[in-house]
């Protein structure tokens, strides 16, 4: 049976021409960056050209970039940058809906005596702006908001949050790992000061990601050494995987809105199909406020483990791939108030830019077909 | 004119069959590690089979290995895991010719309030055992000395030093980046704690590296986030370049004494016949306790900066390319008790596994005619 991958959320295949890119780096131009050599001088060359497209991508500023080894990397630098310093300021506001990544920087502050406050979300895993407003006060440092949600893709109005964080002196991260590439994402519309972008999600390979500063703000570097990065990301730069990140960027401005159509359109065939086909069917999420690739769903009556152990040749999963395995409900679930039976019976599917109809339509029927079955088998 | 490389040290390039074990996972075996299906499972498998091989290529066990973003990373995590934590020992003993990415973490940590001493070589650029075991007592936490210089290639006595830190209860670390692949390199005759291990001097790509951790010792992450490398160090993994860092050492293991014989040999000759054509050419450091591929050649009269400026189609250093263009001497060569003006002259030469006799005699030649004609330049 012919594989189908709709979990692009987890991570995405890299690009041909995103591998086109990295190849030379790979080959004969292996230079150190560092080196006062021609050869070097090309490899530092490749960095600054990323550098600009990466920026390009997200309307920053090529000096605004700094290239980290991914995306867990970034939200650690900016959270614990901004909040760990010591400053008068030290307090986060965030919500119940992070990244692990996110929630293990804010615990392990909470941990070193910081106040944290989570911030709920609504039914529709939306972040209310007035409510993270409340929680921001003279003492808040950094209020990091996901800006879409990885596994129920609900798109956070990051924003308005950002408005109101600033309005009090705080400053505004946003760990846009999953929303750059599928939607348009602008840092100055967005008013964010640090924003997170992670490669591999984006088409680029796994190891690469890069964290927005705006201009002005000065954090700490996570890992010290040398002076890489500007001293905020020291280690020779993974060259190859940062050519690669810019090439992703490149692409992604280049077929942003021709992508974000195709997703939007097969995402609510794929969602029609299995809707006829599975009465009490779900969406889990804002129905429109909601990245163009990603339907969480809730199968009545069966374990999404067990429904996706029964299409072993469709590749989706049931929450975030940090998770995959687990036994538990999904914690973002759960924060949206569903009761843990419910929570189980979710799928996460999760489209890429060469997802086509004919998959889209053959994952319905197989998923409808497990289902059937496994409803079947229980009420014998 | 032809193009000869001799920076090694400062990086290598990717071996053809590294680069042909990444490519399957930058292709079609793109899957997220956590992912519970098949092409997760594959990616998780190629992981856990480099893990096989680092350990082979150090004597260690595979689960001692963590895999990091480069020895910058790997560092990091050993010196502020084991001495930042807050437990009773936080005092730190090192040396005076540790690379930037050790004197970075001993700074901040010292910064931190925590004691460190550093303890100074001899005039070959040896550290002496005697001498760090002075500097132990009971507040050590760690002992962290680089293994092979980067710049100038002396051995230091390791495992002589580690008998001593483990004697007055210290862990030990050493930086091994320079000498994994060049030198046989086991954790158990070393008797180290933990162990650095960089990609990109071992033919494997910039960004990846690995750090040995011996079983039994509890150090927290730098970077916080999922469970992956048993919550040691987060994010989804770089299986590409893990992958290739895999390969890389199962190569460096089969070719480690015969490509050390004829690096030896290459690099004996090299220094021969620039010491026919230079008089006053000195070797910085060890005569006989030093890496097989590496030559810290002083010019008597000239600034190494300017020889290499003449020989542009020469690639090599005059530092580490940490500080390549830096117009300060190399501190290392300080520390070893040198004048300013005569380290001022170090020209750094690093064979690799690919240098030819060929590349060696024209090399010589290139730099003894550039060396010459600057020497007459100054006497006119």
């Amino acid at each position: 049976m012919t594989t189908i991958y709709l979990d692009y959320n987890a991570t995405t295949p890299v690009a041909p021409a995103v591998l086109d890119a990295m190849l030379p780096f790979l080959r004969g131009e292996f230079g150190n960056p560092s080196s006062i050599y021609a050869l070097g001088h090309r490899a530092r060359g490749a960095i600054e050209r990323a550098r600009a497209e990466v920026a390009r991508l997200i309307g920053a500023r090529p000096e605004e970039i700094i290239f980290t080894s991914g995306a867990t990397e970034a939200i650690n630098l900016a959270i614990r940058g901004v909040a760990g310093g010591g400053g008068a300021r030290s307090a986060i506001v965030t919500t119940t809906i992070e990244h692990p990544a996110t929630e293990a920087c804010c615990r392990l502050l909470e941990h070193r005596g910081h106040s944290v406050r989570r911030v709920g979300v609504d039914a529709d895993g939306i972040v209310i702006p007035g409510r993270v407003a409340e929680a921001i006060n003279d003492g808040t440092a950094l209020v990091t908001v996901i800006h879409a949600q990885n596994e129920i893709g609900t798109i956070q109005p990051v924003a308005e949050i950002a408005r109101r964080a600033r309005a009090e002196g705080a400053l505004m991260h946003t760990d846009a790992a999953q929303s750059v590439g599928k939607i348009p994402v602008d840092v100055r519309e967005l008013a964010v000061d640090l924003l997170t972008i992670a490669g591999h999600k984006l088409y680029a390979p796994k190891g690469v990601g890069a964290l927005f500063v705006r201009e002005g703000i000065a954090i700490p570097p996570l890992v010290v050494g040398a002076d890489q990065e500007r001293g905020l990301r020291p280690g020779t730069e993974n060259v190859a995987f940062i050519a690669g990140l810019g090439a992703a960027a490149r692409i992604a401005a280049d077929l942003l809105q021709q992508s974000a159509r195709q997703m939007r359109t097969l995402s609510a065939l794929l969602l029609a199909r299995l809707e006829a086909e599975v009465p009490g069917l779900r969406l889990v999420g804002s129905p429109d406020r909601r990245l163009p690739n990603t339907l969480n769903l809730l199968f009545p009556g069966v374990l999404g483990r067990d429904l996706l152990a029964d299409c072993p040749s469709l590749m989706a999963s049931t929450g975030s791939a940090c998770h995959a395995g687990s036994e538990e409900p999904s914690a973002i679930l759960t924060a949206l108030g569903m009761p843990r039976a419910t929570a189980l019976g979710a799928v996460r599917l999760s489209l890429g830019r060469s997802t086509t109809e004919a998959e889209v339509i053959e994952a319905a029927s197989r998923l409808a077909g497990a289902w059937r079955r496994r409803q079947q088998a229980t009420s014998v």
